[in-house]
């Protein structure tokens, strides 16, 4: 057979992963191609001891991969969206098929890109950008093919779950998990990316793109961070049934698409609520097949490995059959992409999660009461703690029904313009994923 | 776009789910198939109320569609083994592609299907033959296809895993149960095909074949039914920290394979074991990927029409790209399976879990404990009830470490020998699933 040559482009954690994959499995991996995968070219500032790369070619200057004429998919795992970007298109524009792991690329540049690869009739793939080694992609895009996808919901970043799940076991507060995490190397020095909802608004934009059929639209996605949990929430959330996750949502609502990543609850009975520590889950709703869950590790060098040699894998199918161009990018041809217009947040409603300080004194609970009702708001559920001793003050818990973000503005506005309420009402969103 | 012709033969649930689904979701079928699917003659031997034809050639002898020239892909819904076989060669050999739910046609037959297959240059595709509409035969040959897979567990019989489910939750006998499966129309009026693992065991056989890249063995399965489990252990296995499911385990061992359908202990952390009801699940341990688990509706017709659907649009996708043959059945090509010994039940190690009734008097345990240890079985955990009021016998339960089926056969003997000793001992494999 002849073999498919391979150029990778960076050399850290999972490019050297990928390198390893590529040997230990070398003839697995040859088997389900019908063809060696053989690499051929190394772009990187310097050598990895992680892997061993024998005889293979090595570069200093990336750009030198992406134009050996020996090469025919090019690997890019150096990160970033501006040398990457050049990398990728370069190689495009010099023939190659391209796989990455890059969500930021994808999400912020994809159209481009894939415009670009079909110019250049190449294919580009990018399952390992998205919840590492679980093939999510892959099941969006060919196995739910015959489903019209109603909504995704994603656990999809590993360190804001690890960190949601220590609080929730060990009630501890979310900046002293934050620091074991990063103690841990599950996160970086400076965690904004996991914490505050963009490494998940990334690989959410990716998903919504391929389930939907639309163009890539990062910048349209609501991002909301997990810093502001308390584990008081984490712990009154899960006496009302409800475990928090940080979920990234995608969900086909009359003719437009809400995207949105934020902490939400989720009923306690769901598999998802039971993905606990650094592993990722997406669970998928489609119109025939109903709920389907996908689970698995979400980052990691050979995980992140596994997905971008099922890319190669594919792509060597793809070229040992003569043909490419057999799966567009996002599973439609450009031409069938829907510009789907993404629904205000104003306008999504689902139901809430409302904690409110309240001095223990007559006539506080009916005062609250009737704001809910004013803004046309029903309540599903009501805790209220009998105060600490020798505290004047109690934590009312209120679940509502299905509401407009906009009219709980309104009634959290009044709410906490009465005297008898102390600080600020915390909102999350409830989401009962059933359907 | 030019067309693809589909015919139908078997109109009863599933076949009229496939008709609706592949009328509801036509548009974004044709999207993502680059071409519409289109149904031009369905073989039934009556009607189905709950689908409409329109203006569908419909032929009563089912043989037509298979020799209809206009038929691209034959889906093959009406079960069986003989007139299946036969239907799906005459498709072949008149060079039609063909799709199947048929887990009992695949897991028996599929090496010969598969051999005439290649012979006439056609695809046959089965999705839809495991676990329902989840896309597990996709992930495991090409999303995972990357790894080496060590090893597969699944909840592949809905049925048996209700039953299980119910046995737990409420403490209820297995006649019980069973009674309400069949009341509920989950369980056939002979449920032998569910119970005793029959099923699952054509099921498993699939996925081993295709994890493994060997040819289909089904004589070789081991099967062991849920019949004979009663809700003490049940709840037994639950204190020890355990839930008992009915699993289809394929693992690689050496040079050999694997192959058991049994009642297992495993750890209730695990989120496979979290799979309630009549949902399916299925665990794949990757060596590069580690544990991911694919989840969902495991039967019903919309949910496996998703599957069938799914593998029409791959088929389309295919046709479109002008070949065929790019993925085999497999995963790899005929000549690349490799023929894989299975290894024989007695030599397969897991830790046990044995429950005994013995008499309540001193010298009892070490008798039992001495047994165990002339066995060369060592004990991780044991448990002794006290007795029930006025009772003299109480329940000894015992967790081994790993040990082969052989050495307990041998101390399970000694031990029903004893005097002191009521009845038999249960016997019940453990597995830890964790890695």
């Amino acid at each position: 057979m002849k073999p498919v040559k391979i150029g990778i482009c960076g050399l850290g954690t999972v490019g050297s992963g990928t390198v390893n994959v590529l040997q230990r499995n070398a003839g697995i991996i040859a088997a389900r191609a019908q063809a060696p995968l053989e690499l051929v070219h190394v772009g990187a500032r310097r050598d990895n001891p992680a892997c061993e790369l024998g005889a293979t070619r090595v570069s200093r200057d990336i750009f030198e991969v992406a134009r050996d004429p020996e090469v025919e998919i090019l690997v890019e795992l150096i990160g970033g969206t501006t040398v990457a970007r050049e990398l990728v298109e370069t190689a495009i524009r010099a023939g190659k098929h391209v796989v990455t792991a890059n969500k930021a690329l994808i999400a912020e540049f994809g159209n481009e890109i894939f415009a670009l690869a079909e110019e250049h009739s190449v294919e580009v793939r990018y399952e390992a950008a998205i919840a590492g080694g679980i093939p999510i992609v892959k099941a969006l895009r060919e196995g739910l093919a015959g489903n019209r996808i109603e909504w995704l919901a994603g656990i999809i970043n590993g360190t804001g779950n690890f960190i949601l799940t220590e609080m929730r076991d060990q009630g501890r507060e979310f900046a002293d998990v934050l620091a074991q995490a990063q103690a841990l190397g599950y996160a970086e020095a400076d965690p904004a990316f996991d914490v505050e909802g963009i490494d998940a608004a990334h690989k959410l934009v990716i998903l919504a793109a391929v389930a939907f059929g639309m163009p890539l639209q990062f910048e349209a996605v609501y991002t909301e961070g997990i810093t502001q949990l308390t584990p008081q929430d984490v712990a009154h959330a899960r006496e009302l049934g409800y475990i928090i996750k940080h979920l990234g949502i995608a969900k086909q609502n009359g003719d437009g698409v809400e995207l949105r990543v934020h902490p939400t609850l989720i009923p306690d009975h769901l598999l998802l609520a039971d993905v606990d520590g650094v592993k990722n889950a997406i669970l998928v709703e489609g119109n025939a097949v109903g709920p389907t869950l996908y689970y698995g590790a979400g980052a990691g060098a050979d995980a992140t490995a596994s997905a971008i040699v099922a890319d190669l894998i594919d792509l060597a199918r793809d070229c040992g059959a003569g043909q490419t161009g057999r799966v567009p990018p996002l599973g439609v041809a450009s031409s069938s992409l829907r510009n789907l217009p993404i629904v205000p947040m104003a306008q999504v409603q689902t139901p809430w999660y409302l904690r409110m300080e309240v001095e223990d004194r007559p006539g506080v609970l009916s005062k609250v009461a009737s704001i809910f009702s004013e803004q046309g708001i029903s309540i599903e559920a009501l805790i209220q703690k009998a105060p600490a001793q020798g505290q004047t003050r109690v934590s009312l818990i209120v679940l509502t029904n299905k509401a407009a973000q906009g009219s709980v503005e309104q009634a959290v506005g009044a709410i906490e313009a009465l005297d008898s309420i102390n600080g600020k009402v915390v909102r999350i969103r409830v989401e009962p994923l059933d359907g």
